[in-house]
């Protein structure tokens, strides 16, 4: 029985769930490589922004979401990604006064390194765009001019939202 | 060295970081136990109200957010849970047509089970309320009224969020 080397490759992708085929996983934004599974990190606050009729999630990884659930945000630690998740908002059909996720805008992310990042503010600042996640080019300076009303919070506008914490 | 029975409790506690101190776990909505740790659930979508003026996330427990994210919502399987979490709306200081989380409202729940819970829908309707996270017991009837326009959707509002998915 013969093999082709796709076929190989296709069965160690499969053996080994945590790999994936080459070319699957999107190239850098900024020069940082792009978060792996971000898509399932937990919540740390949500927004609507009505200038641009988009709804956000605001999710982090798991340091990220230490510090926003303990209160030790100031300044968020190294190692913090802090990814805001943007769709534009549509009504939902059947409760005409709620705005729901439409389309899948973007993916963009602030990761905490104080020293590798110390000459854009401590964050290195990424964004993925579209449900393809094509790399975001543009630099940094595109993302840090938005936030330049937050600069003495940290360049961070998100508060984590209050959750319950039971124990 | 004498050991209460309180220490003892404590020290077994801290030895299971799964177990939790007595009392700390909420007590059961309309007899359904409360799903510890949804804090932590990955997201589904997000919505904003504004006939409350509320902003809620809408988190999935894993069979919830496997069957989100693949599109087998029709009907939801067996196992899942779809929570959403609410918080009063508040306008945010450094960005005036942004919305963001306030005052933490309630954590509401449909647990999915076709055969427990056939008499209301194939869902079993819960609530906490408060940052304390107090049961709901104004019987499922309560939810369901409100989710009534969507009685052919499975009973459920949430359409999923499209997100990017690379493998």
């Amino acid at each position: 029985m013969k093999y082709t080397a796709q076929v190989l490759i296709s069965a160690l992708a499969m053996a080994l769930p945590g790999m994936s085929p080459a070319g699957d996983i999107p190239g850098p934004s900024h020069g940082i490589a792009y978060p792996e599974g971000w898509q399932e990190w937990s919540t740390i606050a949500v927004s609507h922004r009505t200038d641009n009729n988009t709804l956000r999630v605001i999710l982090g990884n798991a340091a990220a979401v230490k510090a926003a659930r303990s209160g030790q945000t100031d300044p968020w630690p190294d190692g913090a990604i802090l990814g805001k998740v943007v769709w534009k908002d549509v009504q939902l059909e059947n409760w005409e006064e709620a705005t729901a996720p439409g389309e899948f805008v973007h993916a963009e992310f602030m990761f905490r390194d104080s020293d590798k990042h110390s000459e854009t503010h401590g964050w290195g600042w990424a964004r993925w765009v579209g449900l393809e996640q094509k790399p975001f080019d543009g630099g940094m300076q595109v993302c840090i001019a938005c936030h330049t009303p937050v600069k003495d919070r940290n360049w961070v506008f998100t508060d984590p939202a209050p959750f319950p914490q039971l124990r």
